[in-house]
């Protein structure tokens, strides 16, 4: 596996991803991490939702620096930092002009067994895919 | 038909449903006013969501008569004005402590045929629990 | 006032716009009306969020053609149809690659007047900005 | 501060907190979770939104067990972990009939010094409501 994969991906805070207390809430921030990982996905030619999966969203973490308002420009810089049997972590840092927005680390499953309703190994064609290839 | 079949559904504005004007944004007032609806069906012992259909919203109108606040409690008033064919049309009159909220309309469709995919006609029984009954 | 003045907004439904019926759910398509009511005023050099206002929807109709799904590419064309005294008046239709999504029209105060809590005139530069001038 | 201090908050899932994977998006489940935290604050008699602070989640980890579903009952767990100088520390655990849905920790600022915009230290009643009082 490569030392590093990293993807950019950038939008703009919406309205409806602002809050009462006048910044993004902290769930419409997540919800552009994922964007920003279906981005790296669609990138790299790979379906993101299909019969066996949808890449779950298994486990996250985020700190938040400061708060992001309407229109700012959020950059996500997402790192790929581990290849496992069935699941990928992901590493992230959203910034804004004026500095870091938040950041922290996100794991996806790539594939569920559809009988076993479990997760079942990152198919080859994904990993090579992914730029990790077999060892 | 009945003169009228009418339900109401409570619940308060959350955090999340905010905006940086400091109001319900006017699309999660719809979601609202679509909990209502289910909370409908539900009371009738009609399944919301299986293989056929989710009750699609096809139509919705709304006028917005002034801002809710982050807990404030909203009151919803629905009446089930219109069985159709194969469509239900609903008015909504949502209230908040002080007066009025947002008023308007809501048209769904009960079942997609899997097979055509296009609405079809509202089952006898579904009718009945709705107490429509057949004519 | 012109006889028309029309934008085009476009952006992909994202997994989060998305509902257990597989389409993208009906009032996120309203939050992408919004986000092309606001992308046009930004196009006329118009701040959208300031002490005085937000552009609120005062009033929005909707009928809906046939479910988007994620990562179809949404296409909003945005008539300008009226100006008032306070408030604008559109109407749009959202298209995918294989036709229409939804139709529909919104309505939006300009300016509320921060002591009377109330409407106030949409003010003379605004109007220019927006093309319609004075008569 | 008592051993442990633990609050319970329950709702279903609503149609517009599902994804096109058809099960809760996980973004959805954190809005339940800060849902469960102002429904605690709401106990303790503490306002949520005031011009001082909105309690902003400044920390989240989340793993998810298990999809859920449109109509499921979610009950949250909310433990107060961690009285800090400026911020408090909770842990939950969000299951349904069958099982665990997730389970994590957040940490939330309580004021904002208007004047420094800097994390304050929580004031002594506060402290009170929550049922930490002085040392």
């Amino acid at each position: 596996m490569p030392a590093s994969v990293t993807h950019v991906y950038r939008r703009h805070i919406r309205f409806a991803d602002t809050d009462a207390a006048g910044v993004a809430h902290f769930s419409r921030l997540l919800v552009i991490i994922e964007e920003a990982l279906h981005d790296f996905f669609q990138s790299r030619g790979l379906p993101i939702l299909d019969a066996a999966t949808a890449w779950p969203v298994v486990s996250i973490h985020a700190d938040y620096s400061s708060g992001c308002r309407f229109q700012d420009e959020i950059t996500v810089s997402l790192s790929m930092d581990k290849i496992g049997t069935s699941s990928l972590g992901f590493s992230f840092a959203a910034a804004k002009a004026d500095g870091s927005a938040c950041f922290g680390g996100v794991a996806t499953l790539c594939h569920i067994d559809p009988a076993l309703h479990a997760p079942a190994p990152i198919p080859e064609k994904t990993r090579n895919a992914l730029g990790a290839g077999s060892v």
